[in-house]
């Protein structure tokens, strides 16, 4: 099976530009790691309040090759004002945040992004949790408390990945490009 | 006396566009009042998660004939994402600020606003804190804790106004307009 | 008129046992300066993760001339567990307080003690403020934030005491004792 | 092996009374769950600002047949006032706590009680957590945060049982008592 197309598999990010990563993320890149996925914008106050630093502690708890953190802007609201690069760029720089955050690709002036449209997100903050197959576990609007987020995330991170035979299924191509076979002996996966 | 030739009075506010109030507001104006100037900008973390929600508490708590918050817009950075009124509009819309705010005049494209520079704050979040008369009497940089202003605020409000005779001394005329004597039997000023 | 029959003043304290104080505390004692006075019991968890916390801070940021924090120690529920002054004073040694603190005089085993009956307190915690000349200004139930409790201190330390003829009506007998005049020089009162 | 002989498992409790439970708890029972062990004294500020509530909130967020919370009252100072099952009784009932909780044995009238040395605890709040085959994996003294905590919970809760024929090992006699093998129905193991 094809990645991406398994019913709870999340869909691809769709970024028009990325902070913070020396070269784009996609979730296919991530396999076999937790993923993290939070949704904010930077006018929006639950974001800045409990979202964010949240998702920076979590970036700061959990070792890399075990959980990604990624923040997507997803400006839906105010976008003359917190639709540029630039705007976003002065927000991280001023609240010191450290992991990957990309704009999520316009829809137009006006509209909804294109992540957060196919991420079915209700609006901001909201946090979308993926295994390491990448199948959502937690779909999430609102703040939500970091005892049951850690409880959730160290669950996902012990969780054994499936045998190799069936993660060579994990390559191939869609329609986001192709994912060379995870190598076996794979750094730092555990 | 002339207002503002006090040593340790206020010098005038020089703004550049007004939020929250139908008209331009001059210290002159709010003189009888105990006056509460907040300085922010709105990427300053420090101001988000503090000065602001404070002095939103301070603008609830007392009656607006005894008391007057005025935010100032003090950007001195990040010029380009947060110089505009539509990126202020937008910040004060999304966090429900309700008192009158207005944008420091800037100084050139990238220096340190006027009043800023009048004022001699140090950074944002600043507080500086008027008695009735218009004299300073609290000039601070960073967070302080609310029973501590409160105490201040609460002890400024109580302190009686000088009688009538000197009173009308607090009118005339200055470089920022002319004001009328107070009416004696003003309760409510404004 | 006497002290003490003013139909708003506050009813003599009656105490068992003080701690943090090298002699028996009247409120008479305390004519001159503001009054804070806090009803609480060391199992009373908004006592303790709030009142006692805020009635330190309180102590701290007063000058002791100006305004006196008291304790008191009403145990009107668990009073084998919470009643002895060795269980008081250990608590009063773990949380650090530092004010003084008079245990409510009991009314038999079980009851309500007698200043907690004749302030007519609802429960704990509790909060009354008497201004200079003793009499009661606020009378609360429960939490009460910062910046209110700062702003109404603030305020009765400014109020000026009445002209010395009125303070030598504050001297006198009644239950409690004699008190003499207070002597017109005395800024600082104790 | 025999339970209690591995080097990294925790001593039996020594407990001079329970509450919230109809019986007597061992951490033998506790195989094949999570423990929780929180040490703490009723006037440890630390322990009832921050360690006792999240202790709660683990309570309530875990299923009961996957995690198990224990409290240990170990009363090492204020022996005359803490050290009475009915000042704990009132503590617990005030505070609302639902989870079992043991008053440690004491060594007797001043020392420090039998558990908190055989675990070797520095002080309280203390947190021992012990994995499903009773093994401690966290002995931390002082505060901890709850992604943290949630985190390490997460994952043990998602650590596989060791096979059923390891699983026989865990029952048997040691001198705490005799403990039957569990069955392999397991009703409640995850």
């Amino acid at each position: 099976m094809a990645p991406g197309t398994t019913p709870s598999a999340a869909p691809a990010l769709q970024v028009a530009h990325w902070f913070n990563t020396p070269a784009p993320i996609s979730l296919e890149q991530l396999r076999g790691r937790v993923v993290v996925l939070h949704a904010f914008q930077m006018l929006c106050p639950g974001c800045v309040a409990h979202g964010l630093p949240q998702s920076q502690r979590v970036h700061e708890l959990f070792p890399a090759d075990q959980l990604a953190v990624v923040g997507l802007h997803t400006v839906f609201e105010h976008h003359a004002v917190m639709g540029s690069p630039a705007a976003l760029q002065a927000f991280i720089h001023e609240y010191r945040l450290s992991f990957p955050i990309g704009i999520d690709e316009p829809d137009g002036a006006e509209g909804v992004p294109l992540t957060m449209q196919a991420l079915q997100l209700r609006g901001t903050p909201s946090l979308v949790v993926l295994d390491k197959q990448g199948h959502m576990r937690l779909h999430h609007f609102g703040t939500i408390d970091d005892l049951r987020l850690g409880a959730l995330l160290g669950r996902l991170v012990a969780e054994p990945l499936p045998p190799t035979g069936d993660r060579q299924a994990l390559a191939g191509c869609d329609d986001q490009g192709c994912l060379l076979p995870r190598p076996s002996t794979g750094a730092k996966i555990d």
